[in-house]
């Protein structure tokens, strides 16, 4: 089983536009609503690829019921620890040529919250095969929330993918997580400087080695990604131009990834393939959450792996 | 009493970000709800300017108890028909230059909750001085509507007042309302033909006359108004440049309007005059719902009226 971790939980609107106006007034046609955040669609994505996963995060109020009710719906296993605060709404402005997102913050989370969650996270690692922490944090929890998660994990001997990006990323990586992925413009952020080319990628991954995780995969959108250990950097691109909606894109790429740290007979080259077919079939769908096995299969076989 | 008739009332979401970028993910600063929909707008005038009124429509759900919250901490009476569904929610995305609107549709309001509205709507105007009914119609309402519910104050010999547009509008017109009040834009689209100059406004508003209300005024943003009524027409223009946010302008106006038909001891240069004056004063602020009561004064003074 895999534990999601999933801090800031919302409740993902879609309002469908003809076109965004900024500054104008628009008829919405239709609203949708789902559970969404980071760790939210992992464990969507674990689940449609028949991998066992949990959700662990938080819910409060009516926008939290309404998660709730989404995860039971799509069959989602979930742990979430209650709060006083209603769950955040993000909404997302879906016209014909763009999506824009609009992110409520989330939070706060009350001191005896985050204890509560504390607990409720170490009694899931004992049966957990991998740990994924993924995404923003809600006010009120500490920036180095994700080095005290990874230390958890760790002292019952778990794996532990980390997707997240600045402080909680820098904080998080000191901790020693098996995994992070951030992408390109995350690294660019948190080096100082732009990540262009693969060139850039391959010297970016070397250098976050030496902060701490075990491995680093940079992804760089439709280029693919570089993936370092400490004796090995891979660059993978996927051989094939696959245009679409890149919302989810890094999340699918979280979910293959964790399950290859859970299974650990799988091999790096291996995974970081796969992880790039999976993600390329989600880009393909427009809808988020959908998925194109044809596309990922194509990816598949079209990928090009490089050792430097 | 002023009934206030709001049928498709909302929970209007604030989002404070820095600038709007289409296609942009954002993170929202701050996040602020308040009931809103026009007839909750012109209340809310109404009760600012110490006049008596009520609010008269439907809500439901989660967001229905949020709007009721609002009004009454507000101190708005109302007088809302629960209905099955969920009251929609309107997002305003406020950026340092522009304020972009996302409006839910609202409803469906089913037939037996349309019948308990109109039992409470005759019931209301037994004690109103003046009905407004203003904005747009919920799914689930005949865009007949407003027609019916100017029969019914009709009956009880009560004035309305009339500002919608579209079906909603032209379907309401024949019942023959007191007073309608387009915006220029509306008018456009209702006659065919584009209202850019005083001129076009006041032909636009002999043409409205003859369809059936006894008056009209054609509103023109910062340029003011025109107004007609069978024997008159006059224009008023503030004598002053306002900027700000044009928000909830039209709404200012009608709530002025409205205590004219209430009173009919008001003269009607002095009512358009006194409209175009609060108006400006709910423009000058740029937080929807505020209102300089200096820049007011200015234009009362300021205003110069013409008959044509």
């Amino acid at each position: 089983m895999i534990v999601c971790v999933c801090l800031n939980c919302a409740l993902d609107v879609t309002y469908d536009v003809d076109r965004l106006v900024p500054g104008g007034s628009h008829r919405v046609q239709t609203v949708r609503e789902q559970a969404g955040g980071k760790g939210v669609n992992v464990a969507r994505v674990l689940t449609r690829l028949g991998a066992p996963s949990i959700v662990a995060g938080f819910a409060g109020g009516v926008t939290g019921g309404a998660v709730i009710r989404d995860l039971d719906a799509t069959g989602i296993p979930h742990r979430l620890t209650p709060t006083a605060a209603e769950t955040r709404r993000t909404v997302a402005v879906s016209a014909t040529d763009d999506t824009t997102l609009f992110n409520e913050p989330g939070g706060p989370i009350e001191r005896h919250e985050w204890s509560a969650f504390l607990d409720s996270f170490d009694d899931l690692c004992r049966d957990a095969d991998a740990v994924t922490l993924s995404g923003s944090l809600p006010r009120g929890v500490a920036p180095a929330a994700y080095g005290e998660l990874t230390e958890i994990a760790h002292e019952h001997g778990k794996p532990v993918l980390l997707d997240a990006d600045g402080y909680a990323l820098l904080l998080g990586i000191e901790a020693a997580p098996e995994l992070i992925t951030p992408n390109h413009l995350e690294v660019g952020h948190l080096l100082g400087s732009p990540v262009a080319t693969s060139e850039d990628a391959v010297s970016a991954a070397r250098t976050l080695i030496t902060l701490g995780p075990r491995a680093v995969v940079v992804t760089r959108g439709a280029e693919g990604l570089t993936g370092a250990c400490r004796d090995k950097v891979l660059t993978v691109e996927p051989g094939v131009i696959v245009q679409g909606n890149p919302t989810g894109a890094g999340d699918a790429l979280a979910a293959v990834l964790a399950q290859a740290l859970a299974d650990d007979t799988t091999d790096w080259p291996t995974a970081l393939r796969e992880a790039v077919a999976v993600s390329a079939g989600t880009v393909a769908c427009p809808v988020a959450g959908d998925y194109s096995s044809d596309v990922a299969a194509r990816v598949r076989q079209a990928a090009r792996v490089r050792e430097h």
